[in-house]
């Protein structure tokens, strides 16, 4: 849209500040739905997966201008293997990320009185969240790469909708993100992951990337590009 | 939007493809609403509709410009009747949709850590059932052909809402394609149907479909086409 | 959007078809959510919202361009006093309305296999109902005639979003339409209206209308157009 | 969008209607959702949330055009710093919405039979408290600021969905607006706060915004701006 650009550490900020507000978000709104849902993990979790829907709309078209808002390591890494941002911009960004989930898992802490430090006990693991996490992230990165080119404008919004939907159709609610993996293990709350858990879903979030680019280069190539 | 045209073996990819996820979360969403909300069937239902109606919009926005985002054989049924689509390739089409259908159940139940083969005892028979689905399957039709033709690019929204309010306003919960019909009699979860009751479910959509074409035929034409 | 017409008799089946349809959805998303519910009201009206939010967006988008999708009759009086349509024709619509809005309960009633004709004995009267319904009915109409002054191809979603707000935000749960009220008193299901209670909903929805229509002609006036 | 412009009178008039009907609306739905939820708080919070949000969008797309739509006193504040409003102007904006949002509690009253002049005994206080609320109006500054510059025509569905999340990822349930806050002391009911507590939110709000305020002055600031 915008032809202005914008420098590299207001890309920065930008992919801060929108990774630390999806994780407060996300582990806020969890920390709300079910200190209310009396008990019902399902009204939890759709309130959890409104709330985090909704402002990842909000937050994609906000900082999408300016650094992309990718707010997700593989998103960076799918974006560098597509030559579309230098290795060295996509360390920066996805250093930004790590470090920023944290922020936002601590400021939710904070915004719930909750001890800010924390440690998640939650058992996440075994072959179904594994495979889970593969699929999740192979459909974001579909969603992500195929409305980029049809519909720009609309990638805020099928973003949003895909993780909603992506809350319930995984057996793992759809991490699809390694910061967010990490974050979400530095929070015992409704939203936490055992540290010892995350690198196996870390490791099946790259997979499902990789094989989301393998199959847009091929599925994405019109007759048009075929003959260029 | 796109003056480019793809290769037919991404049409059917992308007929795949979509159909494949619509029914992982059809099911997928399902099985998890089932499982948290404590017996609620309007909470779990009401999960189980968003998720489904969430992902159509995602997956018709991506898809819809490589093959259409049929993703269901009346609709292709309708397009060959319109002479959108060859006889020969709507073939091809409705073979891609039922067996990537039967994928997408199959992908759920590994997601989920179930059996993968199974065959649904939930009965859903009786007229009112097939009355359900010949409306909702009406309904789908209308929605797509006015909406193709009056506002394009509002297709996936409107298929998305759509459904979301068919899954409430119908006594069958709205299945509107044979496809679906068929894969979800391979899952005995919150979302299946007994493989005996798939029939009448398909023949009322056929029915449906026929209807909601003739009589768009006649309704959608304005006063300057009748001129031609 | 379209500068195609269409003739009489079609405008007069879209008024009619979109009726019915809207009609069959909330009764019909109301006996669905009310048996599902397992009694917690809240839920069932949070559904019952939905899906009629959901359906307007949908049958406004696809009829709008044909007839203007008013679907009740004080959208088509305000429309008569402004002069966008003819004494005469405003009259064929309201009758369309009217009429299949009763066919549309029936349908839903045929669709959950209860009995067809039935009269509600469901209460709703008394003054803070009537200030609802005559508040819903204003606020209806200044979405309607705001919207089409300042953003014409977002009126459907306008409407749908307004709708679900006036669910919950009038203590009627908002049904802000003559046409809907009169069908609802041949329901004695979740939507439901005893006929006794009807006419005083009809005219304080004649009475919100007016307000409203007075209001918007004085205050939608720029100063542009306040120097003509 | 539009070029016509509104005397000062409309535009007083469009922040009137517009912060009565969020109230009304946001007190009204949440005594309607707490009545029929049965004591799960969190299915009320979100009917509420929804029905917030939905107005919202609608609110901002009608009136938008002619007053702006602040219906806040902070984000007058923040276009009376940026110069867009004049001082003398401002000051009538945050009169107009004090004084609706009060009529809009006392409608919401009416509307549910309840007496119409209440204070609320409601105990919101403490810093996790004054932190969301703090963080709630920066997030709904950078909102308006970032969207508005990037794409106008989406304001009313971003500020709406920001509410959705924010309603949820915050402790307090986000308030983010003084005249909103003032209002809801006086009532009673699900959302209401005791008079006591009104103000820390209000000096929370007032800093999140001058925060928002800040960062937005840098940090949306192009390269090509720079050079200017």
């Amino acid at each position: 849209m915008a032809v202005e650009t914008y420098s590299f550490g207001r890309k920065l900020f930008a992919e801060g500040l929108g990774t630390s507000l999806l994780l407060a978000t996300v582990v806020g709104s969890g920390i709300m739905a079910q200190s209310l849902s009396g008990g019902n993990v399902a009204i939890a979790l759709l309130c959890n997966a409104i709330a985090t829907g909704a402002i990842l709309v909000v937050l994609i078209t906000l900082l999408g201008p300016i650094s992309g808002a990718h707010f997700n390591p593989v998103v960076t890494l799918v974006f560098a293997l597509r030559r579309e941002i230098s290795a060295q911009a996509s360390l920066g960004y996805i250093g930004a990320q790590v470090l920023a989930a944290a922020l936002g898992v601590w400021l939710a802490h904070m915004m719930f009185g909750e001890d800010i430090v924390q440690v998640s006990e939650k058992v996440r693991t075994g072959a179904p969240q594994w495979l889970s996490e593969g699929i999740a992230t192979f459909g974001l990165v579909i969603t992500i790469l195929g409305t980029v080119r049809f519909r720009d404008s609309f990638v805020p919004v099928a973003v949003g909708l895909y993780i909603v939907a992506a809350y319930w159709f995984t057996a793992s609610t759809s991490f699809a993100n390694p910061a967010v993996t990490l974050a979400r293990s530095l929070s015992d709350t409704f939203a936490g992951i055992r540290p010892h858990d995350a690198p196996a879903f870390v490791a099946a979030q790259i997979g499902g990337a990789l094989v989301a680019y393998a199959v847009c280069a091929w599925f994405l190539k019109s007759r048009e590009e075929q003959c260029l």
